[in-house]
């Protein structure tokens, strides 16, 4: 999922796609990026890049993607604030101090170096990079002054918005639903599904403007108006001189330079109620049929150009309420409608802030967020939720569901097959079959150190007895060996590579009926729980400690009890997954 | 330690002090203030508040005192995402999504309640209160342009930053060593203490502006040269007609105006490099002798003014390579000793975001940061953990020290006394023998339901087992309660309180020797681990869970076997005092 291949083809295909102006933004591809590269440096590495196989691990593995993720935000808002917190509110499952500045000093590195480039390019060398310095949509002009009766409006901008969010999370979940069963056929029904969309995209945007009378330039604009050959508030057009099309100027620009214009502040009377309806007619459109094609694609932009021009259109309906600047109620708007479909807050709040530099807006803004986001959160879960839902990813829901209360996970561990066990010295003929006939990751080691007296001896990976098989490192006799001895034959880089199997090994009959001590290789203190425990606890414990295995004890120890009762995984708490084995939970689900 | 006799008397003390011109911050007292506001909330209520009783649980408590406290850092520097992210990264011990956005919720409301008190407070109506609006320190007049050749002088701001934060942090430690001797010799010796500091502090700052001469005004600063009568830049004192008094202006102000003037911008020559070495040098000693007397006091603006002034300083030494604004100097000099004294980063870049507005700083504030932050940890730990080391308070550290690696739970667990155990019908005269002769806040509760079969039922806690005795709910022979019995009996109220005693309690002979069933109260999935695991890892899933007892179970199963190892508190898991039970550890720990 984050190797080389797809890094290439993230970037080939994010430069393309932005460029070819798809209503799509482009903080999905970066952050995608930033996760494959930093899998990519935690991959251990050979010759002079020796010192990178200090990052082959797990933890630092997890930490690395986690701090690529955040600087992908950061690099596509020019928001690092905003890039850390998104890490840590939307990407990162667990989450510990170290991570904290990690993602910090990253987004600092993306910063500056961004911060370097704009210097170089100023004055427009790289064409439209660095347009805008580090603040894309500078509102920081207007001095805000609001009063109480300024609330209303407001409160009505997050509660529509959260509406509108929910809406679209709703009608997103539909059309990726039949995307799926479009692109399931094949390559060329997901080519036709692509270039379908660029053709209608590319339709709409040129044919629209025709729709609108144009509109006389107002004196005070001066030569801004109209604008020609640059990118600029006031597009003519098909319009004579003199005069501007001010959905031209919406449509006919880059998906920044849109939202720069529909957040422009002391504009009240530029854009005309029934462009501005238009507008967000074609972006509801397209927002909801280009996300989910065969194309590198973001979330945020199409939502940002749709809630700008929600809030401008609400900021014309209620004229007479309205006494902050139309641009500050597009930036409010689209502030509402990201909560109302990402439910995030703190990290929105903060992404805002970077991307307007108006700190005064902040106290309303937080006050909008969390109005759609309770409203949103009434009717449907997180747009996110909905697309790793129907990715199917193993991913572990941050709050255990009310019904998972009144299971155990001694239940849940019984109603699957019965966990594979090997004891600590085992036959190679057994170790071979476990691993050609089950695909799981983990096993847990018995052992029988005394008669009478059983041991739950540790957890053995899958990765360790492939490698163990492979190096054909085994015993005549059934005996337990030294540590050094395995220390000697094994070097962790042997022992980390998780591709190796054994289904291409040859091995003889006497091989088969040697001995593998697992010892050496046995997670001696996995963490277990015991039976009783509620699988709500149980996920919350498992998310927390961002475990891989959870190994099941029983209630009762005694000597005809075996020491385990099974082994639970993340996919088995999932939520969907328990429900699809205790179908008399769901009904419980609807009553709460 | 957050009730309300502490509410009251730190919301007095907290405004005696502040007014008093001691040189200390109000934000400490505010997280206070906040945190004892939320701990009675969620002490449950009666009448009309019965409500409140829904957060009378450990895990609502704990979150609302989190809360607590991110509405104190807001409300200190109006900075509502600072708040959120100060809990985050110095508060809470752990940190669950649902926490994230509760905080957010309640800095928003504090922001809104302030914003709407300034607004009525606008013109002065309410003395100081309100002046600058929502920024405290606002510099955002100035467009901050910075290129590769500033990069070094900014460079030694954070390494010299780093090296004093760490300082400041080693002399504050030995003076509140010096204090606790002196403030145990009782109250006297504690107001005399306190009385000195406040002599010295105003001798200081009357005295020290008549060493340096008078600097006559500026014509370009106008009618603002000199200050009469209000607070502003330019004191006169005892200066003539059209001179001003620079170190006055600096010292004869409130705190927050002290550090308004010396951020100001635009101002290269106002203050003399003579003044600003006097002024550093005052509150370097203010700085490390306030702190610590029996006065609310907080750590922020001591370190801001302290900061800003070696800012400054630096700026005027480096005069020929500094071409970035003098004030904005003063402001990186802030932010470099406040990481280097609290380590924190991301917090403390957005709150001075919030304090001076300045989005084009922010690259260049994260890159000072994180330099001061790194060169201070080579030093010693963050101030507040030297702080929380001293009170004695069990702060679990965040990350296990290298050498917990080499202990298991087991071994600790047999470091201690037995663990004392109950059975599931224990006999009245036991259990109140229990209470009364250990301290211990949870019992294993042990059970043998077939011979040969042992079980551990669980965790019972101290303030249960009060409940059950102080309600005399005896049974006369051992025997398993229903479960409805104890459910009519005991509401959650009356298990909920954790005051309760035995010792004053009279109990028949009869009485004594009659039974009780611990079914009902017993917590029978209580976190366990296995008595090989390393203390390293049992720390981190103690902090990450928030655990307050932590079950050591054996590693062998066998009928001669109990089937409990031990039991762990947070106490038990602190390096401080593993290193009192294993002094050989602590050789380790220097070797490392």
């Amino acid at each position: 999922m984050f190797g080389a291949p797809q890094l290439i083809v993230k970037i080939i295909g994010s430069i393309g796609a932005v460029s070819s102006g798809l209503d799509l933004g482009k903080e999905g591809p970066l952050v995608h990026i930033g996760a494959c590269l930093a899998n990519l440096l935690s991959q251990g590495g050979s010759g002079r890049w020796r010192w990178l196989r200090y990052f082959n691990n797990d933890r630092d593995r997890r930490d690395l993607i986690t701090c690529g993720a955040s600087s992908g935000v950061c690099a596509a808002f020019r928001a690092p604030v905003g890039g850390v917190l998104f890490a840590l509110e939307e990407v990162a499952t667990w989450w510990r101090s170290a991570l904290l500045w990690r993602t910090f000093f990253s987004t600092a590195t993306v910063v500056v170096v961004l911060r370097g480039f704009i210097e170089v390019c100023r004055n427009g060398r790289c064409g439209l990079f660095g347009e805008g310095g580090l603040i894309l949509f500078d509102v920081s002009d207007v001095t805000v002054r609001y009063q109480l009766g300024d609330l209303l409006p407001v409160t009505l901008v997050g509660v529509l918005g959260g509406v509108l969010g929910s809406l679209y999370n709703h009608l997103l979940h539909r059309v990726l639903r039949l995307y799926n069963l479009i692109n399931e056929k094949g390559r060329m029904a997901k080519l036709a599904l692509a270039l379908a969309v660029c053709a209608l995209t590319s339709v709409m945007l040129y044919v629209l403007p025709f729709a609108v009378p144009c509109t006389p330039c107002d004196p005070a604009f001066g030569d801004a108006c109209p604008t020609m050959g640059k990118s600029g508030n006031f597009k003519r057009f098909n319009c004579p001189d003199g005069h501007y099309n001010d959905l031209a100027s919406l449509l006919h620009a880059t998906n920044v330079d849109a939202t720069r214009n529909i957040f422009s502040t002391g504009t009240a009377g530029e854009f005309r109620l029934d462009s501005l309806l238009i507008f967000f007619a074609v972006y509801c459109v397209l927002g909801l049929f280009t996300f989910g094609i065969a194309v590198p694609s973001g979330l945020f932009l199409p939502i940002i150009l749709m809630g700008s021009a929600y809030g401008r259109i609400l900021a014309l309906v209620l004229a007479r309420l309205v006494r902050i600047d139309h641009g500050l109620y597009a930036v409010l708007g689209a502030a509402a409608l990201m909560s109302g479909s990402m439910r995030m807050t703190v990290s929105l709040c903060v992404i805002f802030l970077e991307l307007t530099n108006n700190l005064l807006l902040l106290p309303i803004t937080m006050f909008v967020l969390l109005i759609a986001k309770t409203v949103g959160d009434a009717f449907n879960p997180s747009i996110y939720e909905i697309i790793l839902d129907l990715k199917g990813l193993p991913f572990l829901e941050a709050k255990p569901e009310p019904w998972m209360k009144d299971l155990t996970v001694g239940e849940l561990a019984a109603a699957k097959p019965r966990a594979v066990t090997l004891q600590v010295v085992e036959r190679v003929s057994t170790v071979v079959e476990v691993l050609r006939f089950t695909r799981h990751n983990g096993f847990p080691v018995l052992d029988r150190p005394r008669p009478g007296v059983s041991e739950l001896h540790g957890l053995v990976l899958r990765s360790h007895l492939v490698a163990v098989i492979r190096k054909r490192w085994f015993l005549p006799e059934r005996r337990r060996t030294e540590e050094w001895e395995a220390r000697e034959r094994f070097t962790s880089a042997e022992l980390a590579d998780k591709a190796g199997t054994v289904d291409d090994l040859q091995l003889s009959l006497e091989e088969m009926e040697m001995y593998v001590d697992l010892h050496p290789f046995t997670n001696t203190t996995p963490y277990t729980v015991v039976e009783t425990m509620s699988v709500a606890k149980a996920v919350v414990l498992f998310r927390t400690v961002a475990l891989r295995h959870m190994l099941i004890m029983p209630k009762y120890q005694g000597p005809e009890i075996s020491s385990i009762v099974g082994i639970l995984t993340r996919q088995d708490l999932r939520a969907h997954n328990i429900l699809g084995a205790f179908p008399h939970l769901a009904n419980k689900r609807k009553a709460h």
